[in-house]
């Protein structure tokens, strides 16, 4: 046994970053593809700088909150299966310690050792509530203020990261020109983006870098092939 | 206790009525604000249809791609965790058989009773493994399927629930009557969706209705402003 404290180094993304991921990667995507797309359309940078901001607006407050709705859900949800996970161990306490007990059987404890655990963990009403809604519903408590902060995460970087693509179209007039500046920006932020991305969810940074750029490309092509075959260019 | 068998009544969506969520709430949303954003300030439906196909194949592939690489994700990550812990349970095992005594305590067992649990827990590698995964990481084994699947639903619902906005700009030429069509109609059908994945989800399939309502006009409205605001009807 070693003597020096043991840390775990396992990654858990925490919820905030996990929300600028979310709205990072649509926010570097959609936008980069719908002007693209556009470009392949329409002869003005005017309508896609307008198309793009539209849909900047919509989309991040779409999915901001979307994302509050989702916290506010898990709250509530958690809430009411505790209340049913409460009602169950006052009603049907049995059924409930026998369903602590196949958790552990599950792990090959045999009965003799199961019974004390079940008489430890169902003597307060409280820890047994929350071993069941961990353990048999895999359901965490949710914090009361993530929906607030998941909102504004999600919003703020989908606006962050389409802005990066939609920027050569409000600067260079020549659509053309634009279309190709902003491609070769966006798929350079795509690749790092997915880099980082990739280095702190444990994947090779170099692989997450290619995958982000093929999903914003793929996205991109395909939108400017449907746009093309949409509307002949004026 | 009772006799007759006893049927936990708790709600876990299915992983795939997830997907479709994900994808339709975002696809009814999006489209829809963005194509009333660009009505306030283009004066022809061929544009608004255009950014609007463009949109649901960009939105619809980058969703779609997106959900099936955190798909692939959440499998790699349980295998290379899964990999750590069967180290650290050659390596280091009195640290293991701590930390598992370690979440035995958290629910109030003694030391005497906690004993014989780590040991039939720690007596095999793999059951000790699948345990530390579970109950120390919260992580539970994703499917091998999942990823494919996930990216299928998400990306079909996506653009089904976009072609419902956009369907009005296709058959009236006329950009405000389109425009007037299309909020009613994507009021309606985002009432729906949230009143069934209300009654899903176990909220009030009423209030469900109507935040859904609430997000996708407040997108749809904000679209509206900014793009008018960007460029004066021509």
């Amino acid at each position: 046994m070693p003597t020096t404290p043991h840390i775990e180094q396992h990654f858990t993304a925490s919820a905030t970053v996990r929300d600028i991921v979310i709205g990072m990667s649509d926010g570097l995507t959609v936008p980069f593809a719908l002007a693209a797309g556009l470009s392949g359309a329409v002869a003005s940078t005017a309508i896609v700088v307008t198309a793009g901001m539209a849909e900047l607006a919509a989309g991040s407050i779409s999915m901001g909150l979307g994302g509050y709705l989702a916290g506010r859900t898990d709250i509530e949800h958690y809430a009411s299966e505790r209340q049913r996970e409460i009602q169950e161990t006052e009603k049907i306490p049995e059924m409930e310690k026998k369903e602590v007990a196949d958790i552990f059987q599950a792990y090959g404890m045999n009965e003799e050792n199961i019974a004390p655990v079940v008489a430890a963990i169902s003597s307060d009403r409280d820890q047994w509530v929350d071993f069941m809604m961990r353990f048999e519903l895999g359901l965490e408590a949710p914090e009361s203020s993530r929906a607030r902060q998941s909102a504004f995460a999600i919003a703020a970087s989908y606006a962050v990261g389409g802005l990066i693509p939609l920027s050569p179209y409000i600067f260079i007039h020549d659509i053309t020109t634009a279309l190709y500046v902003s491609v070769a920006v966006t798929l350079v932020a795509l690749f790092i983006f997915g880099f980082v991305k990739g280095s702190f969810t444990g994947i090779n940074p170099l692989r997450g870098g290619l995958q982000t750029v093929l999903i914003g490309g793929l996205a991109a092509a395909a939108a400017f092939i449907i746009a093309r075959l949409i509307a002949a260019k004026p």
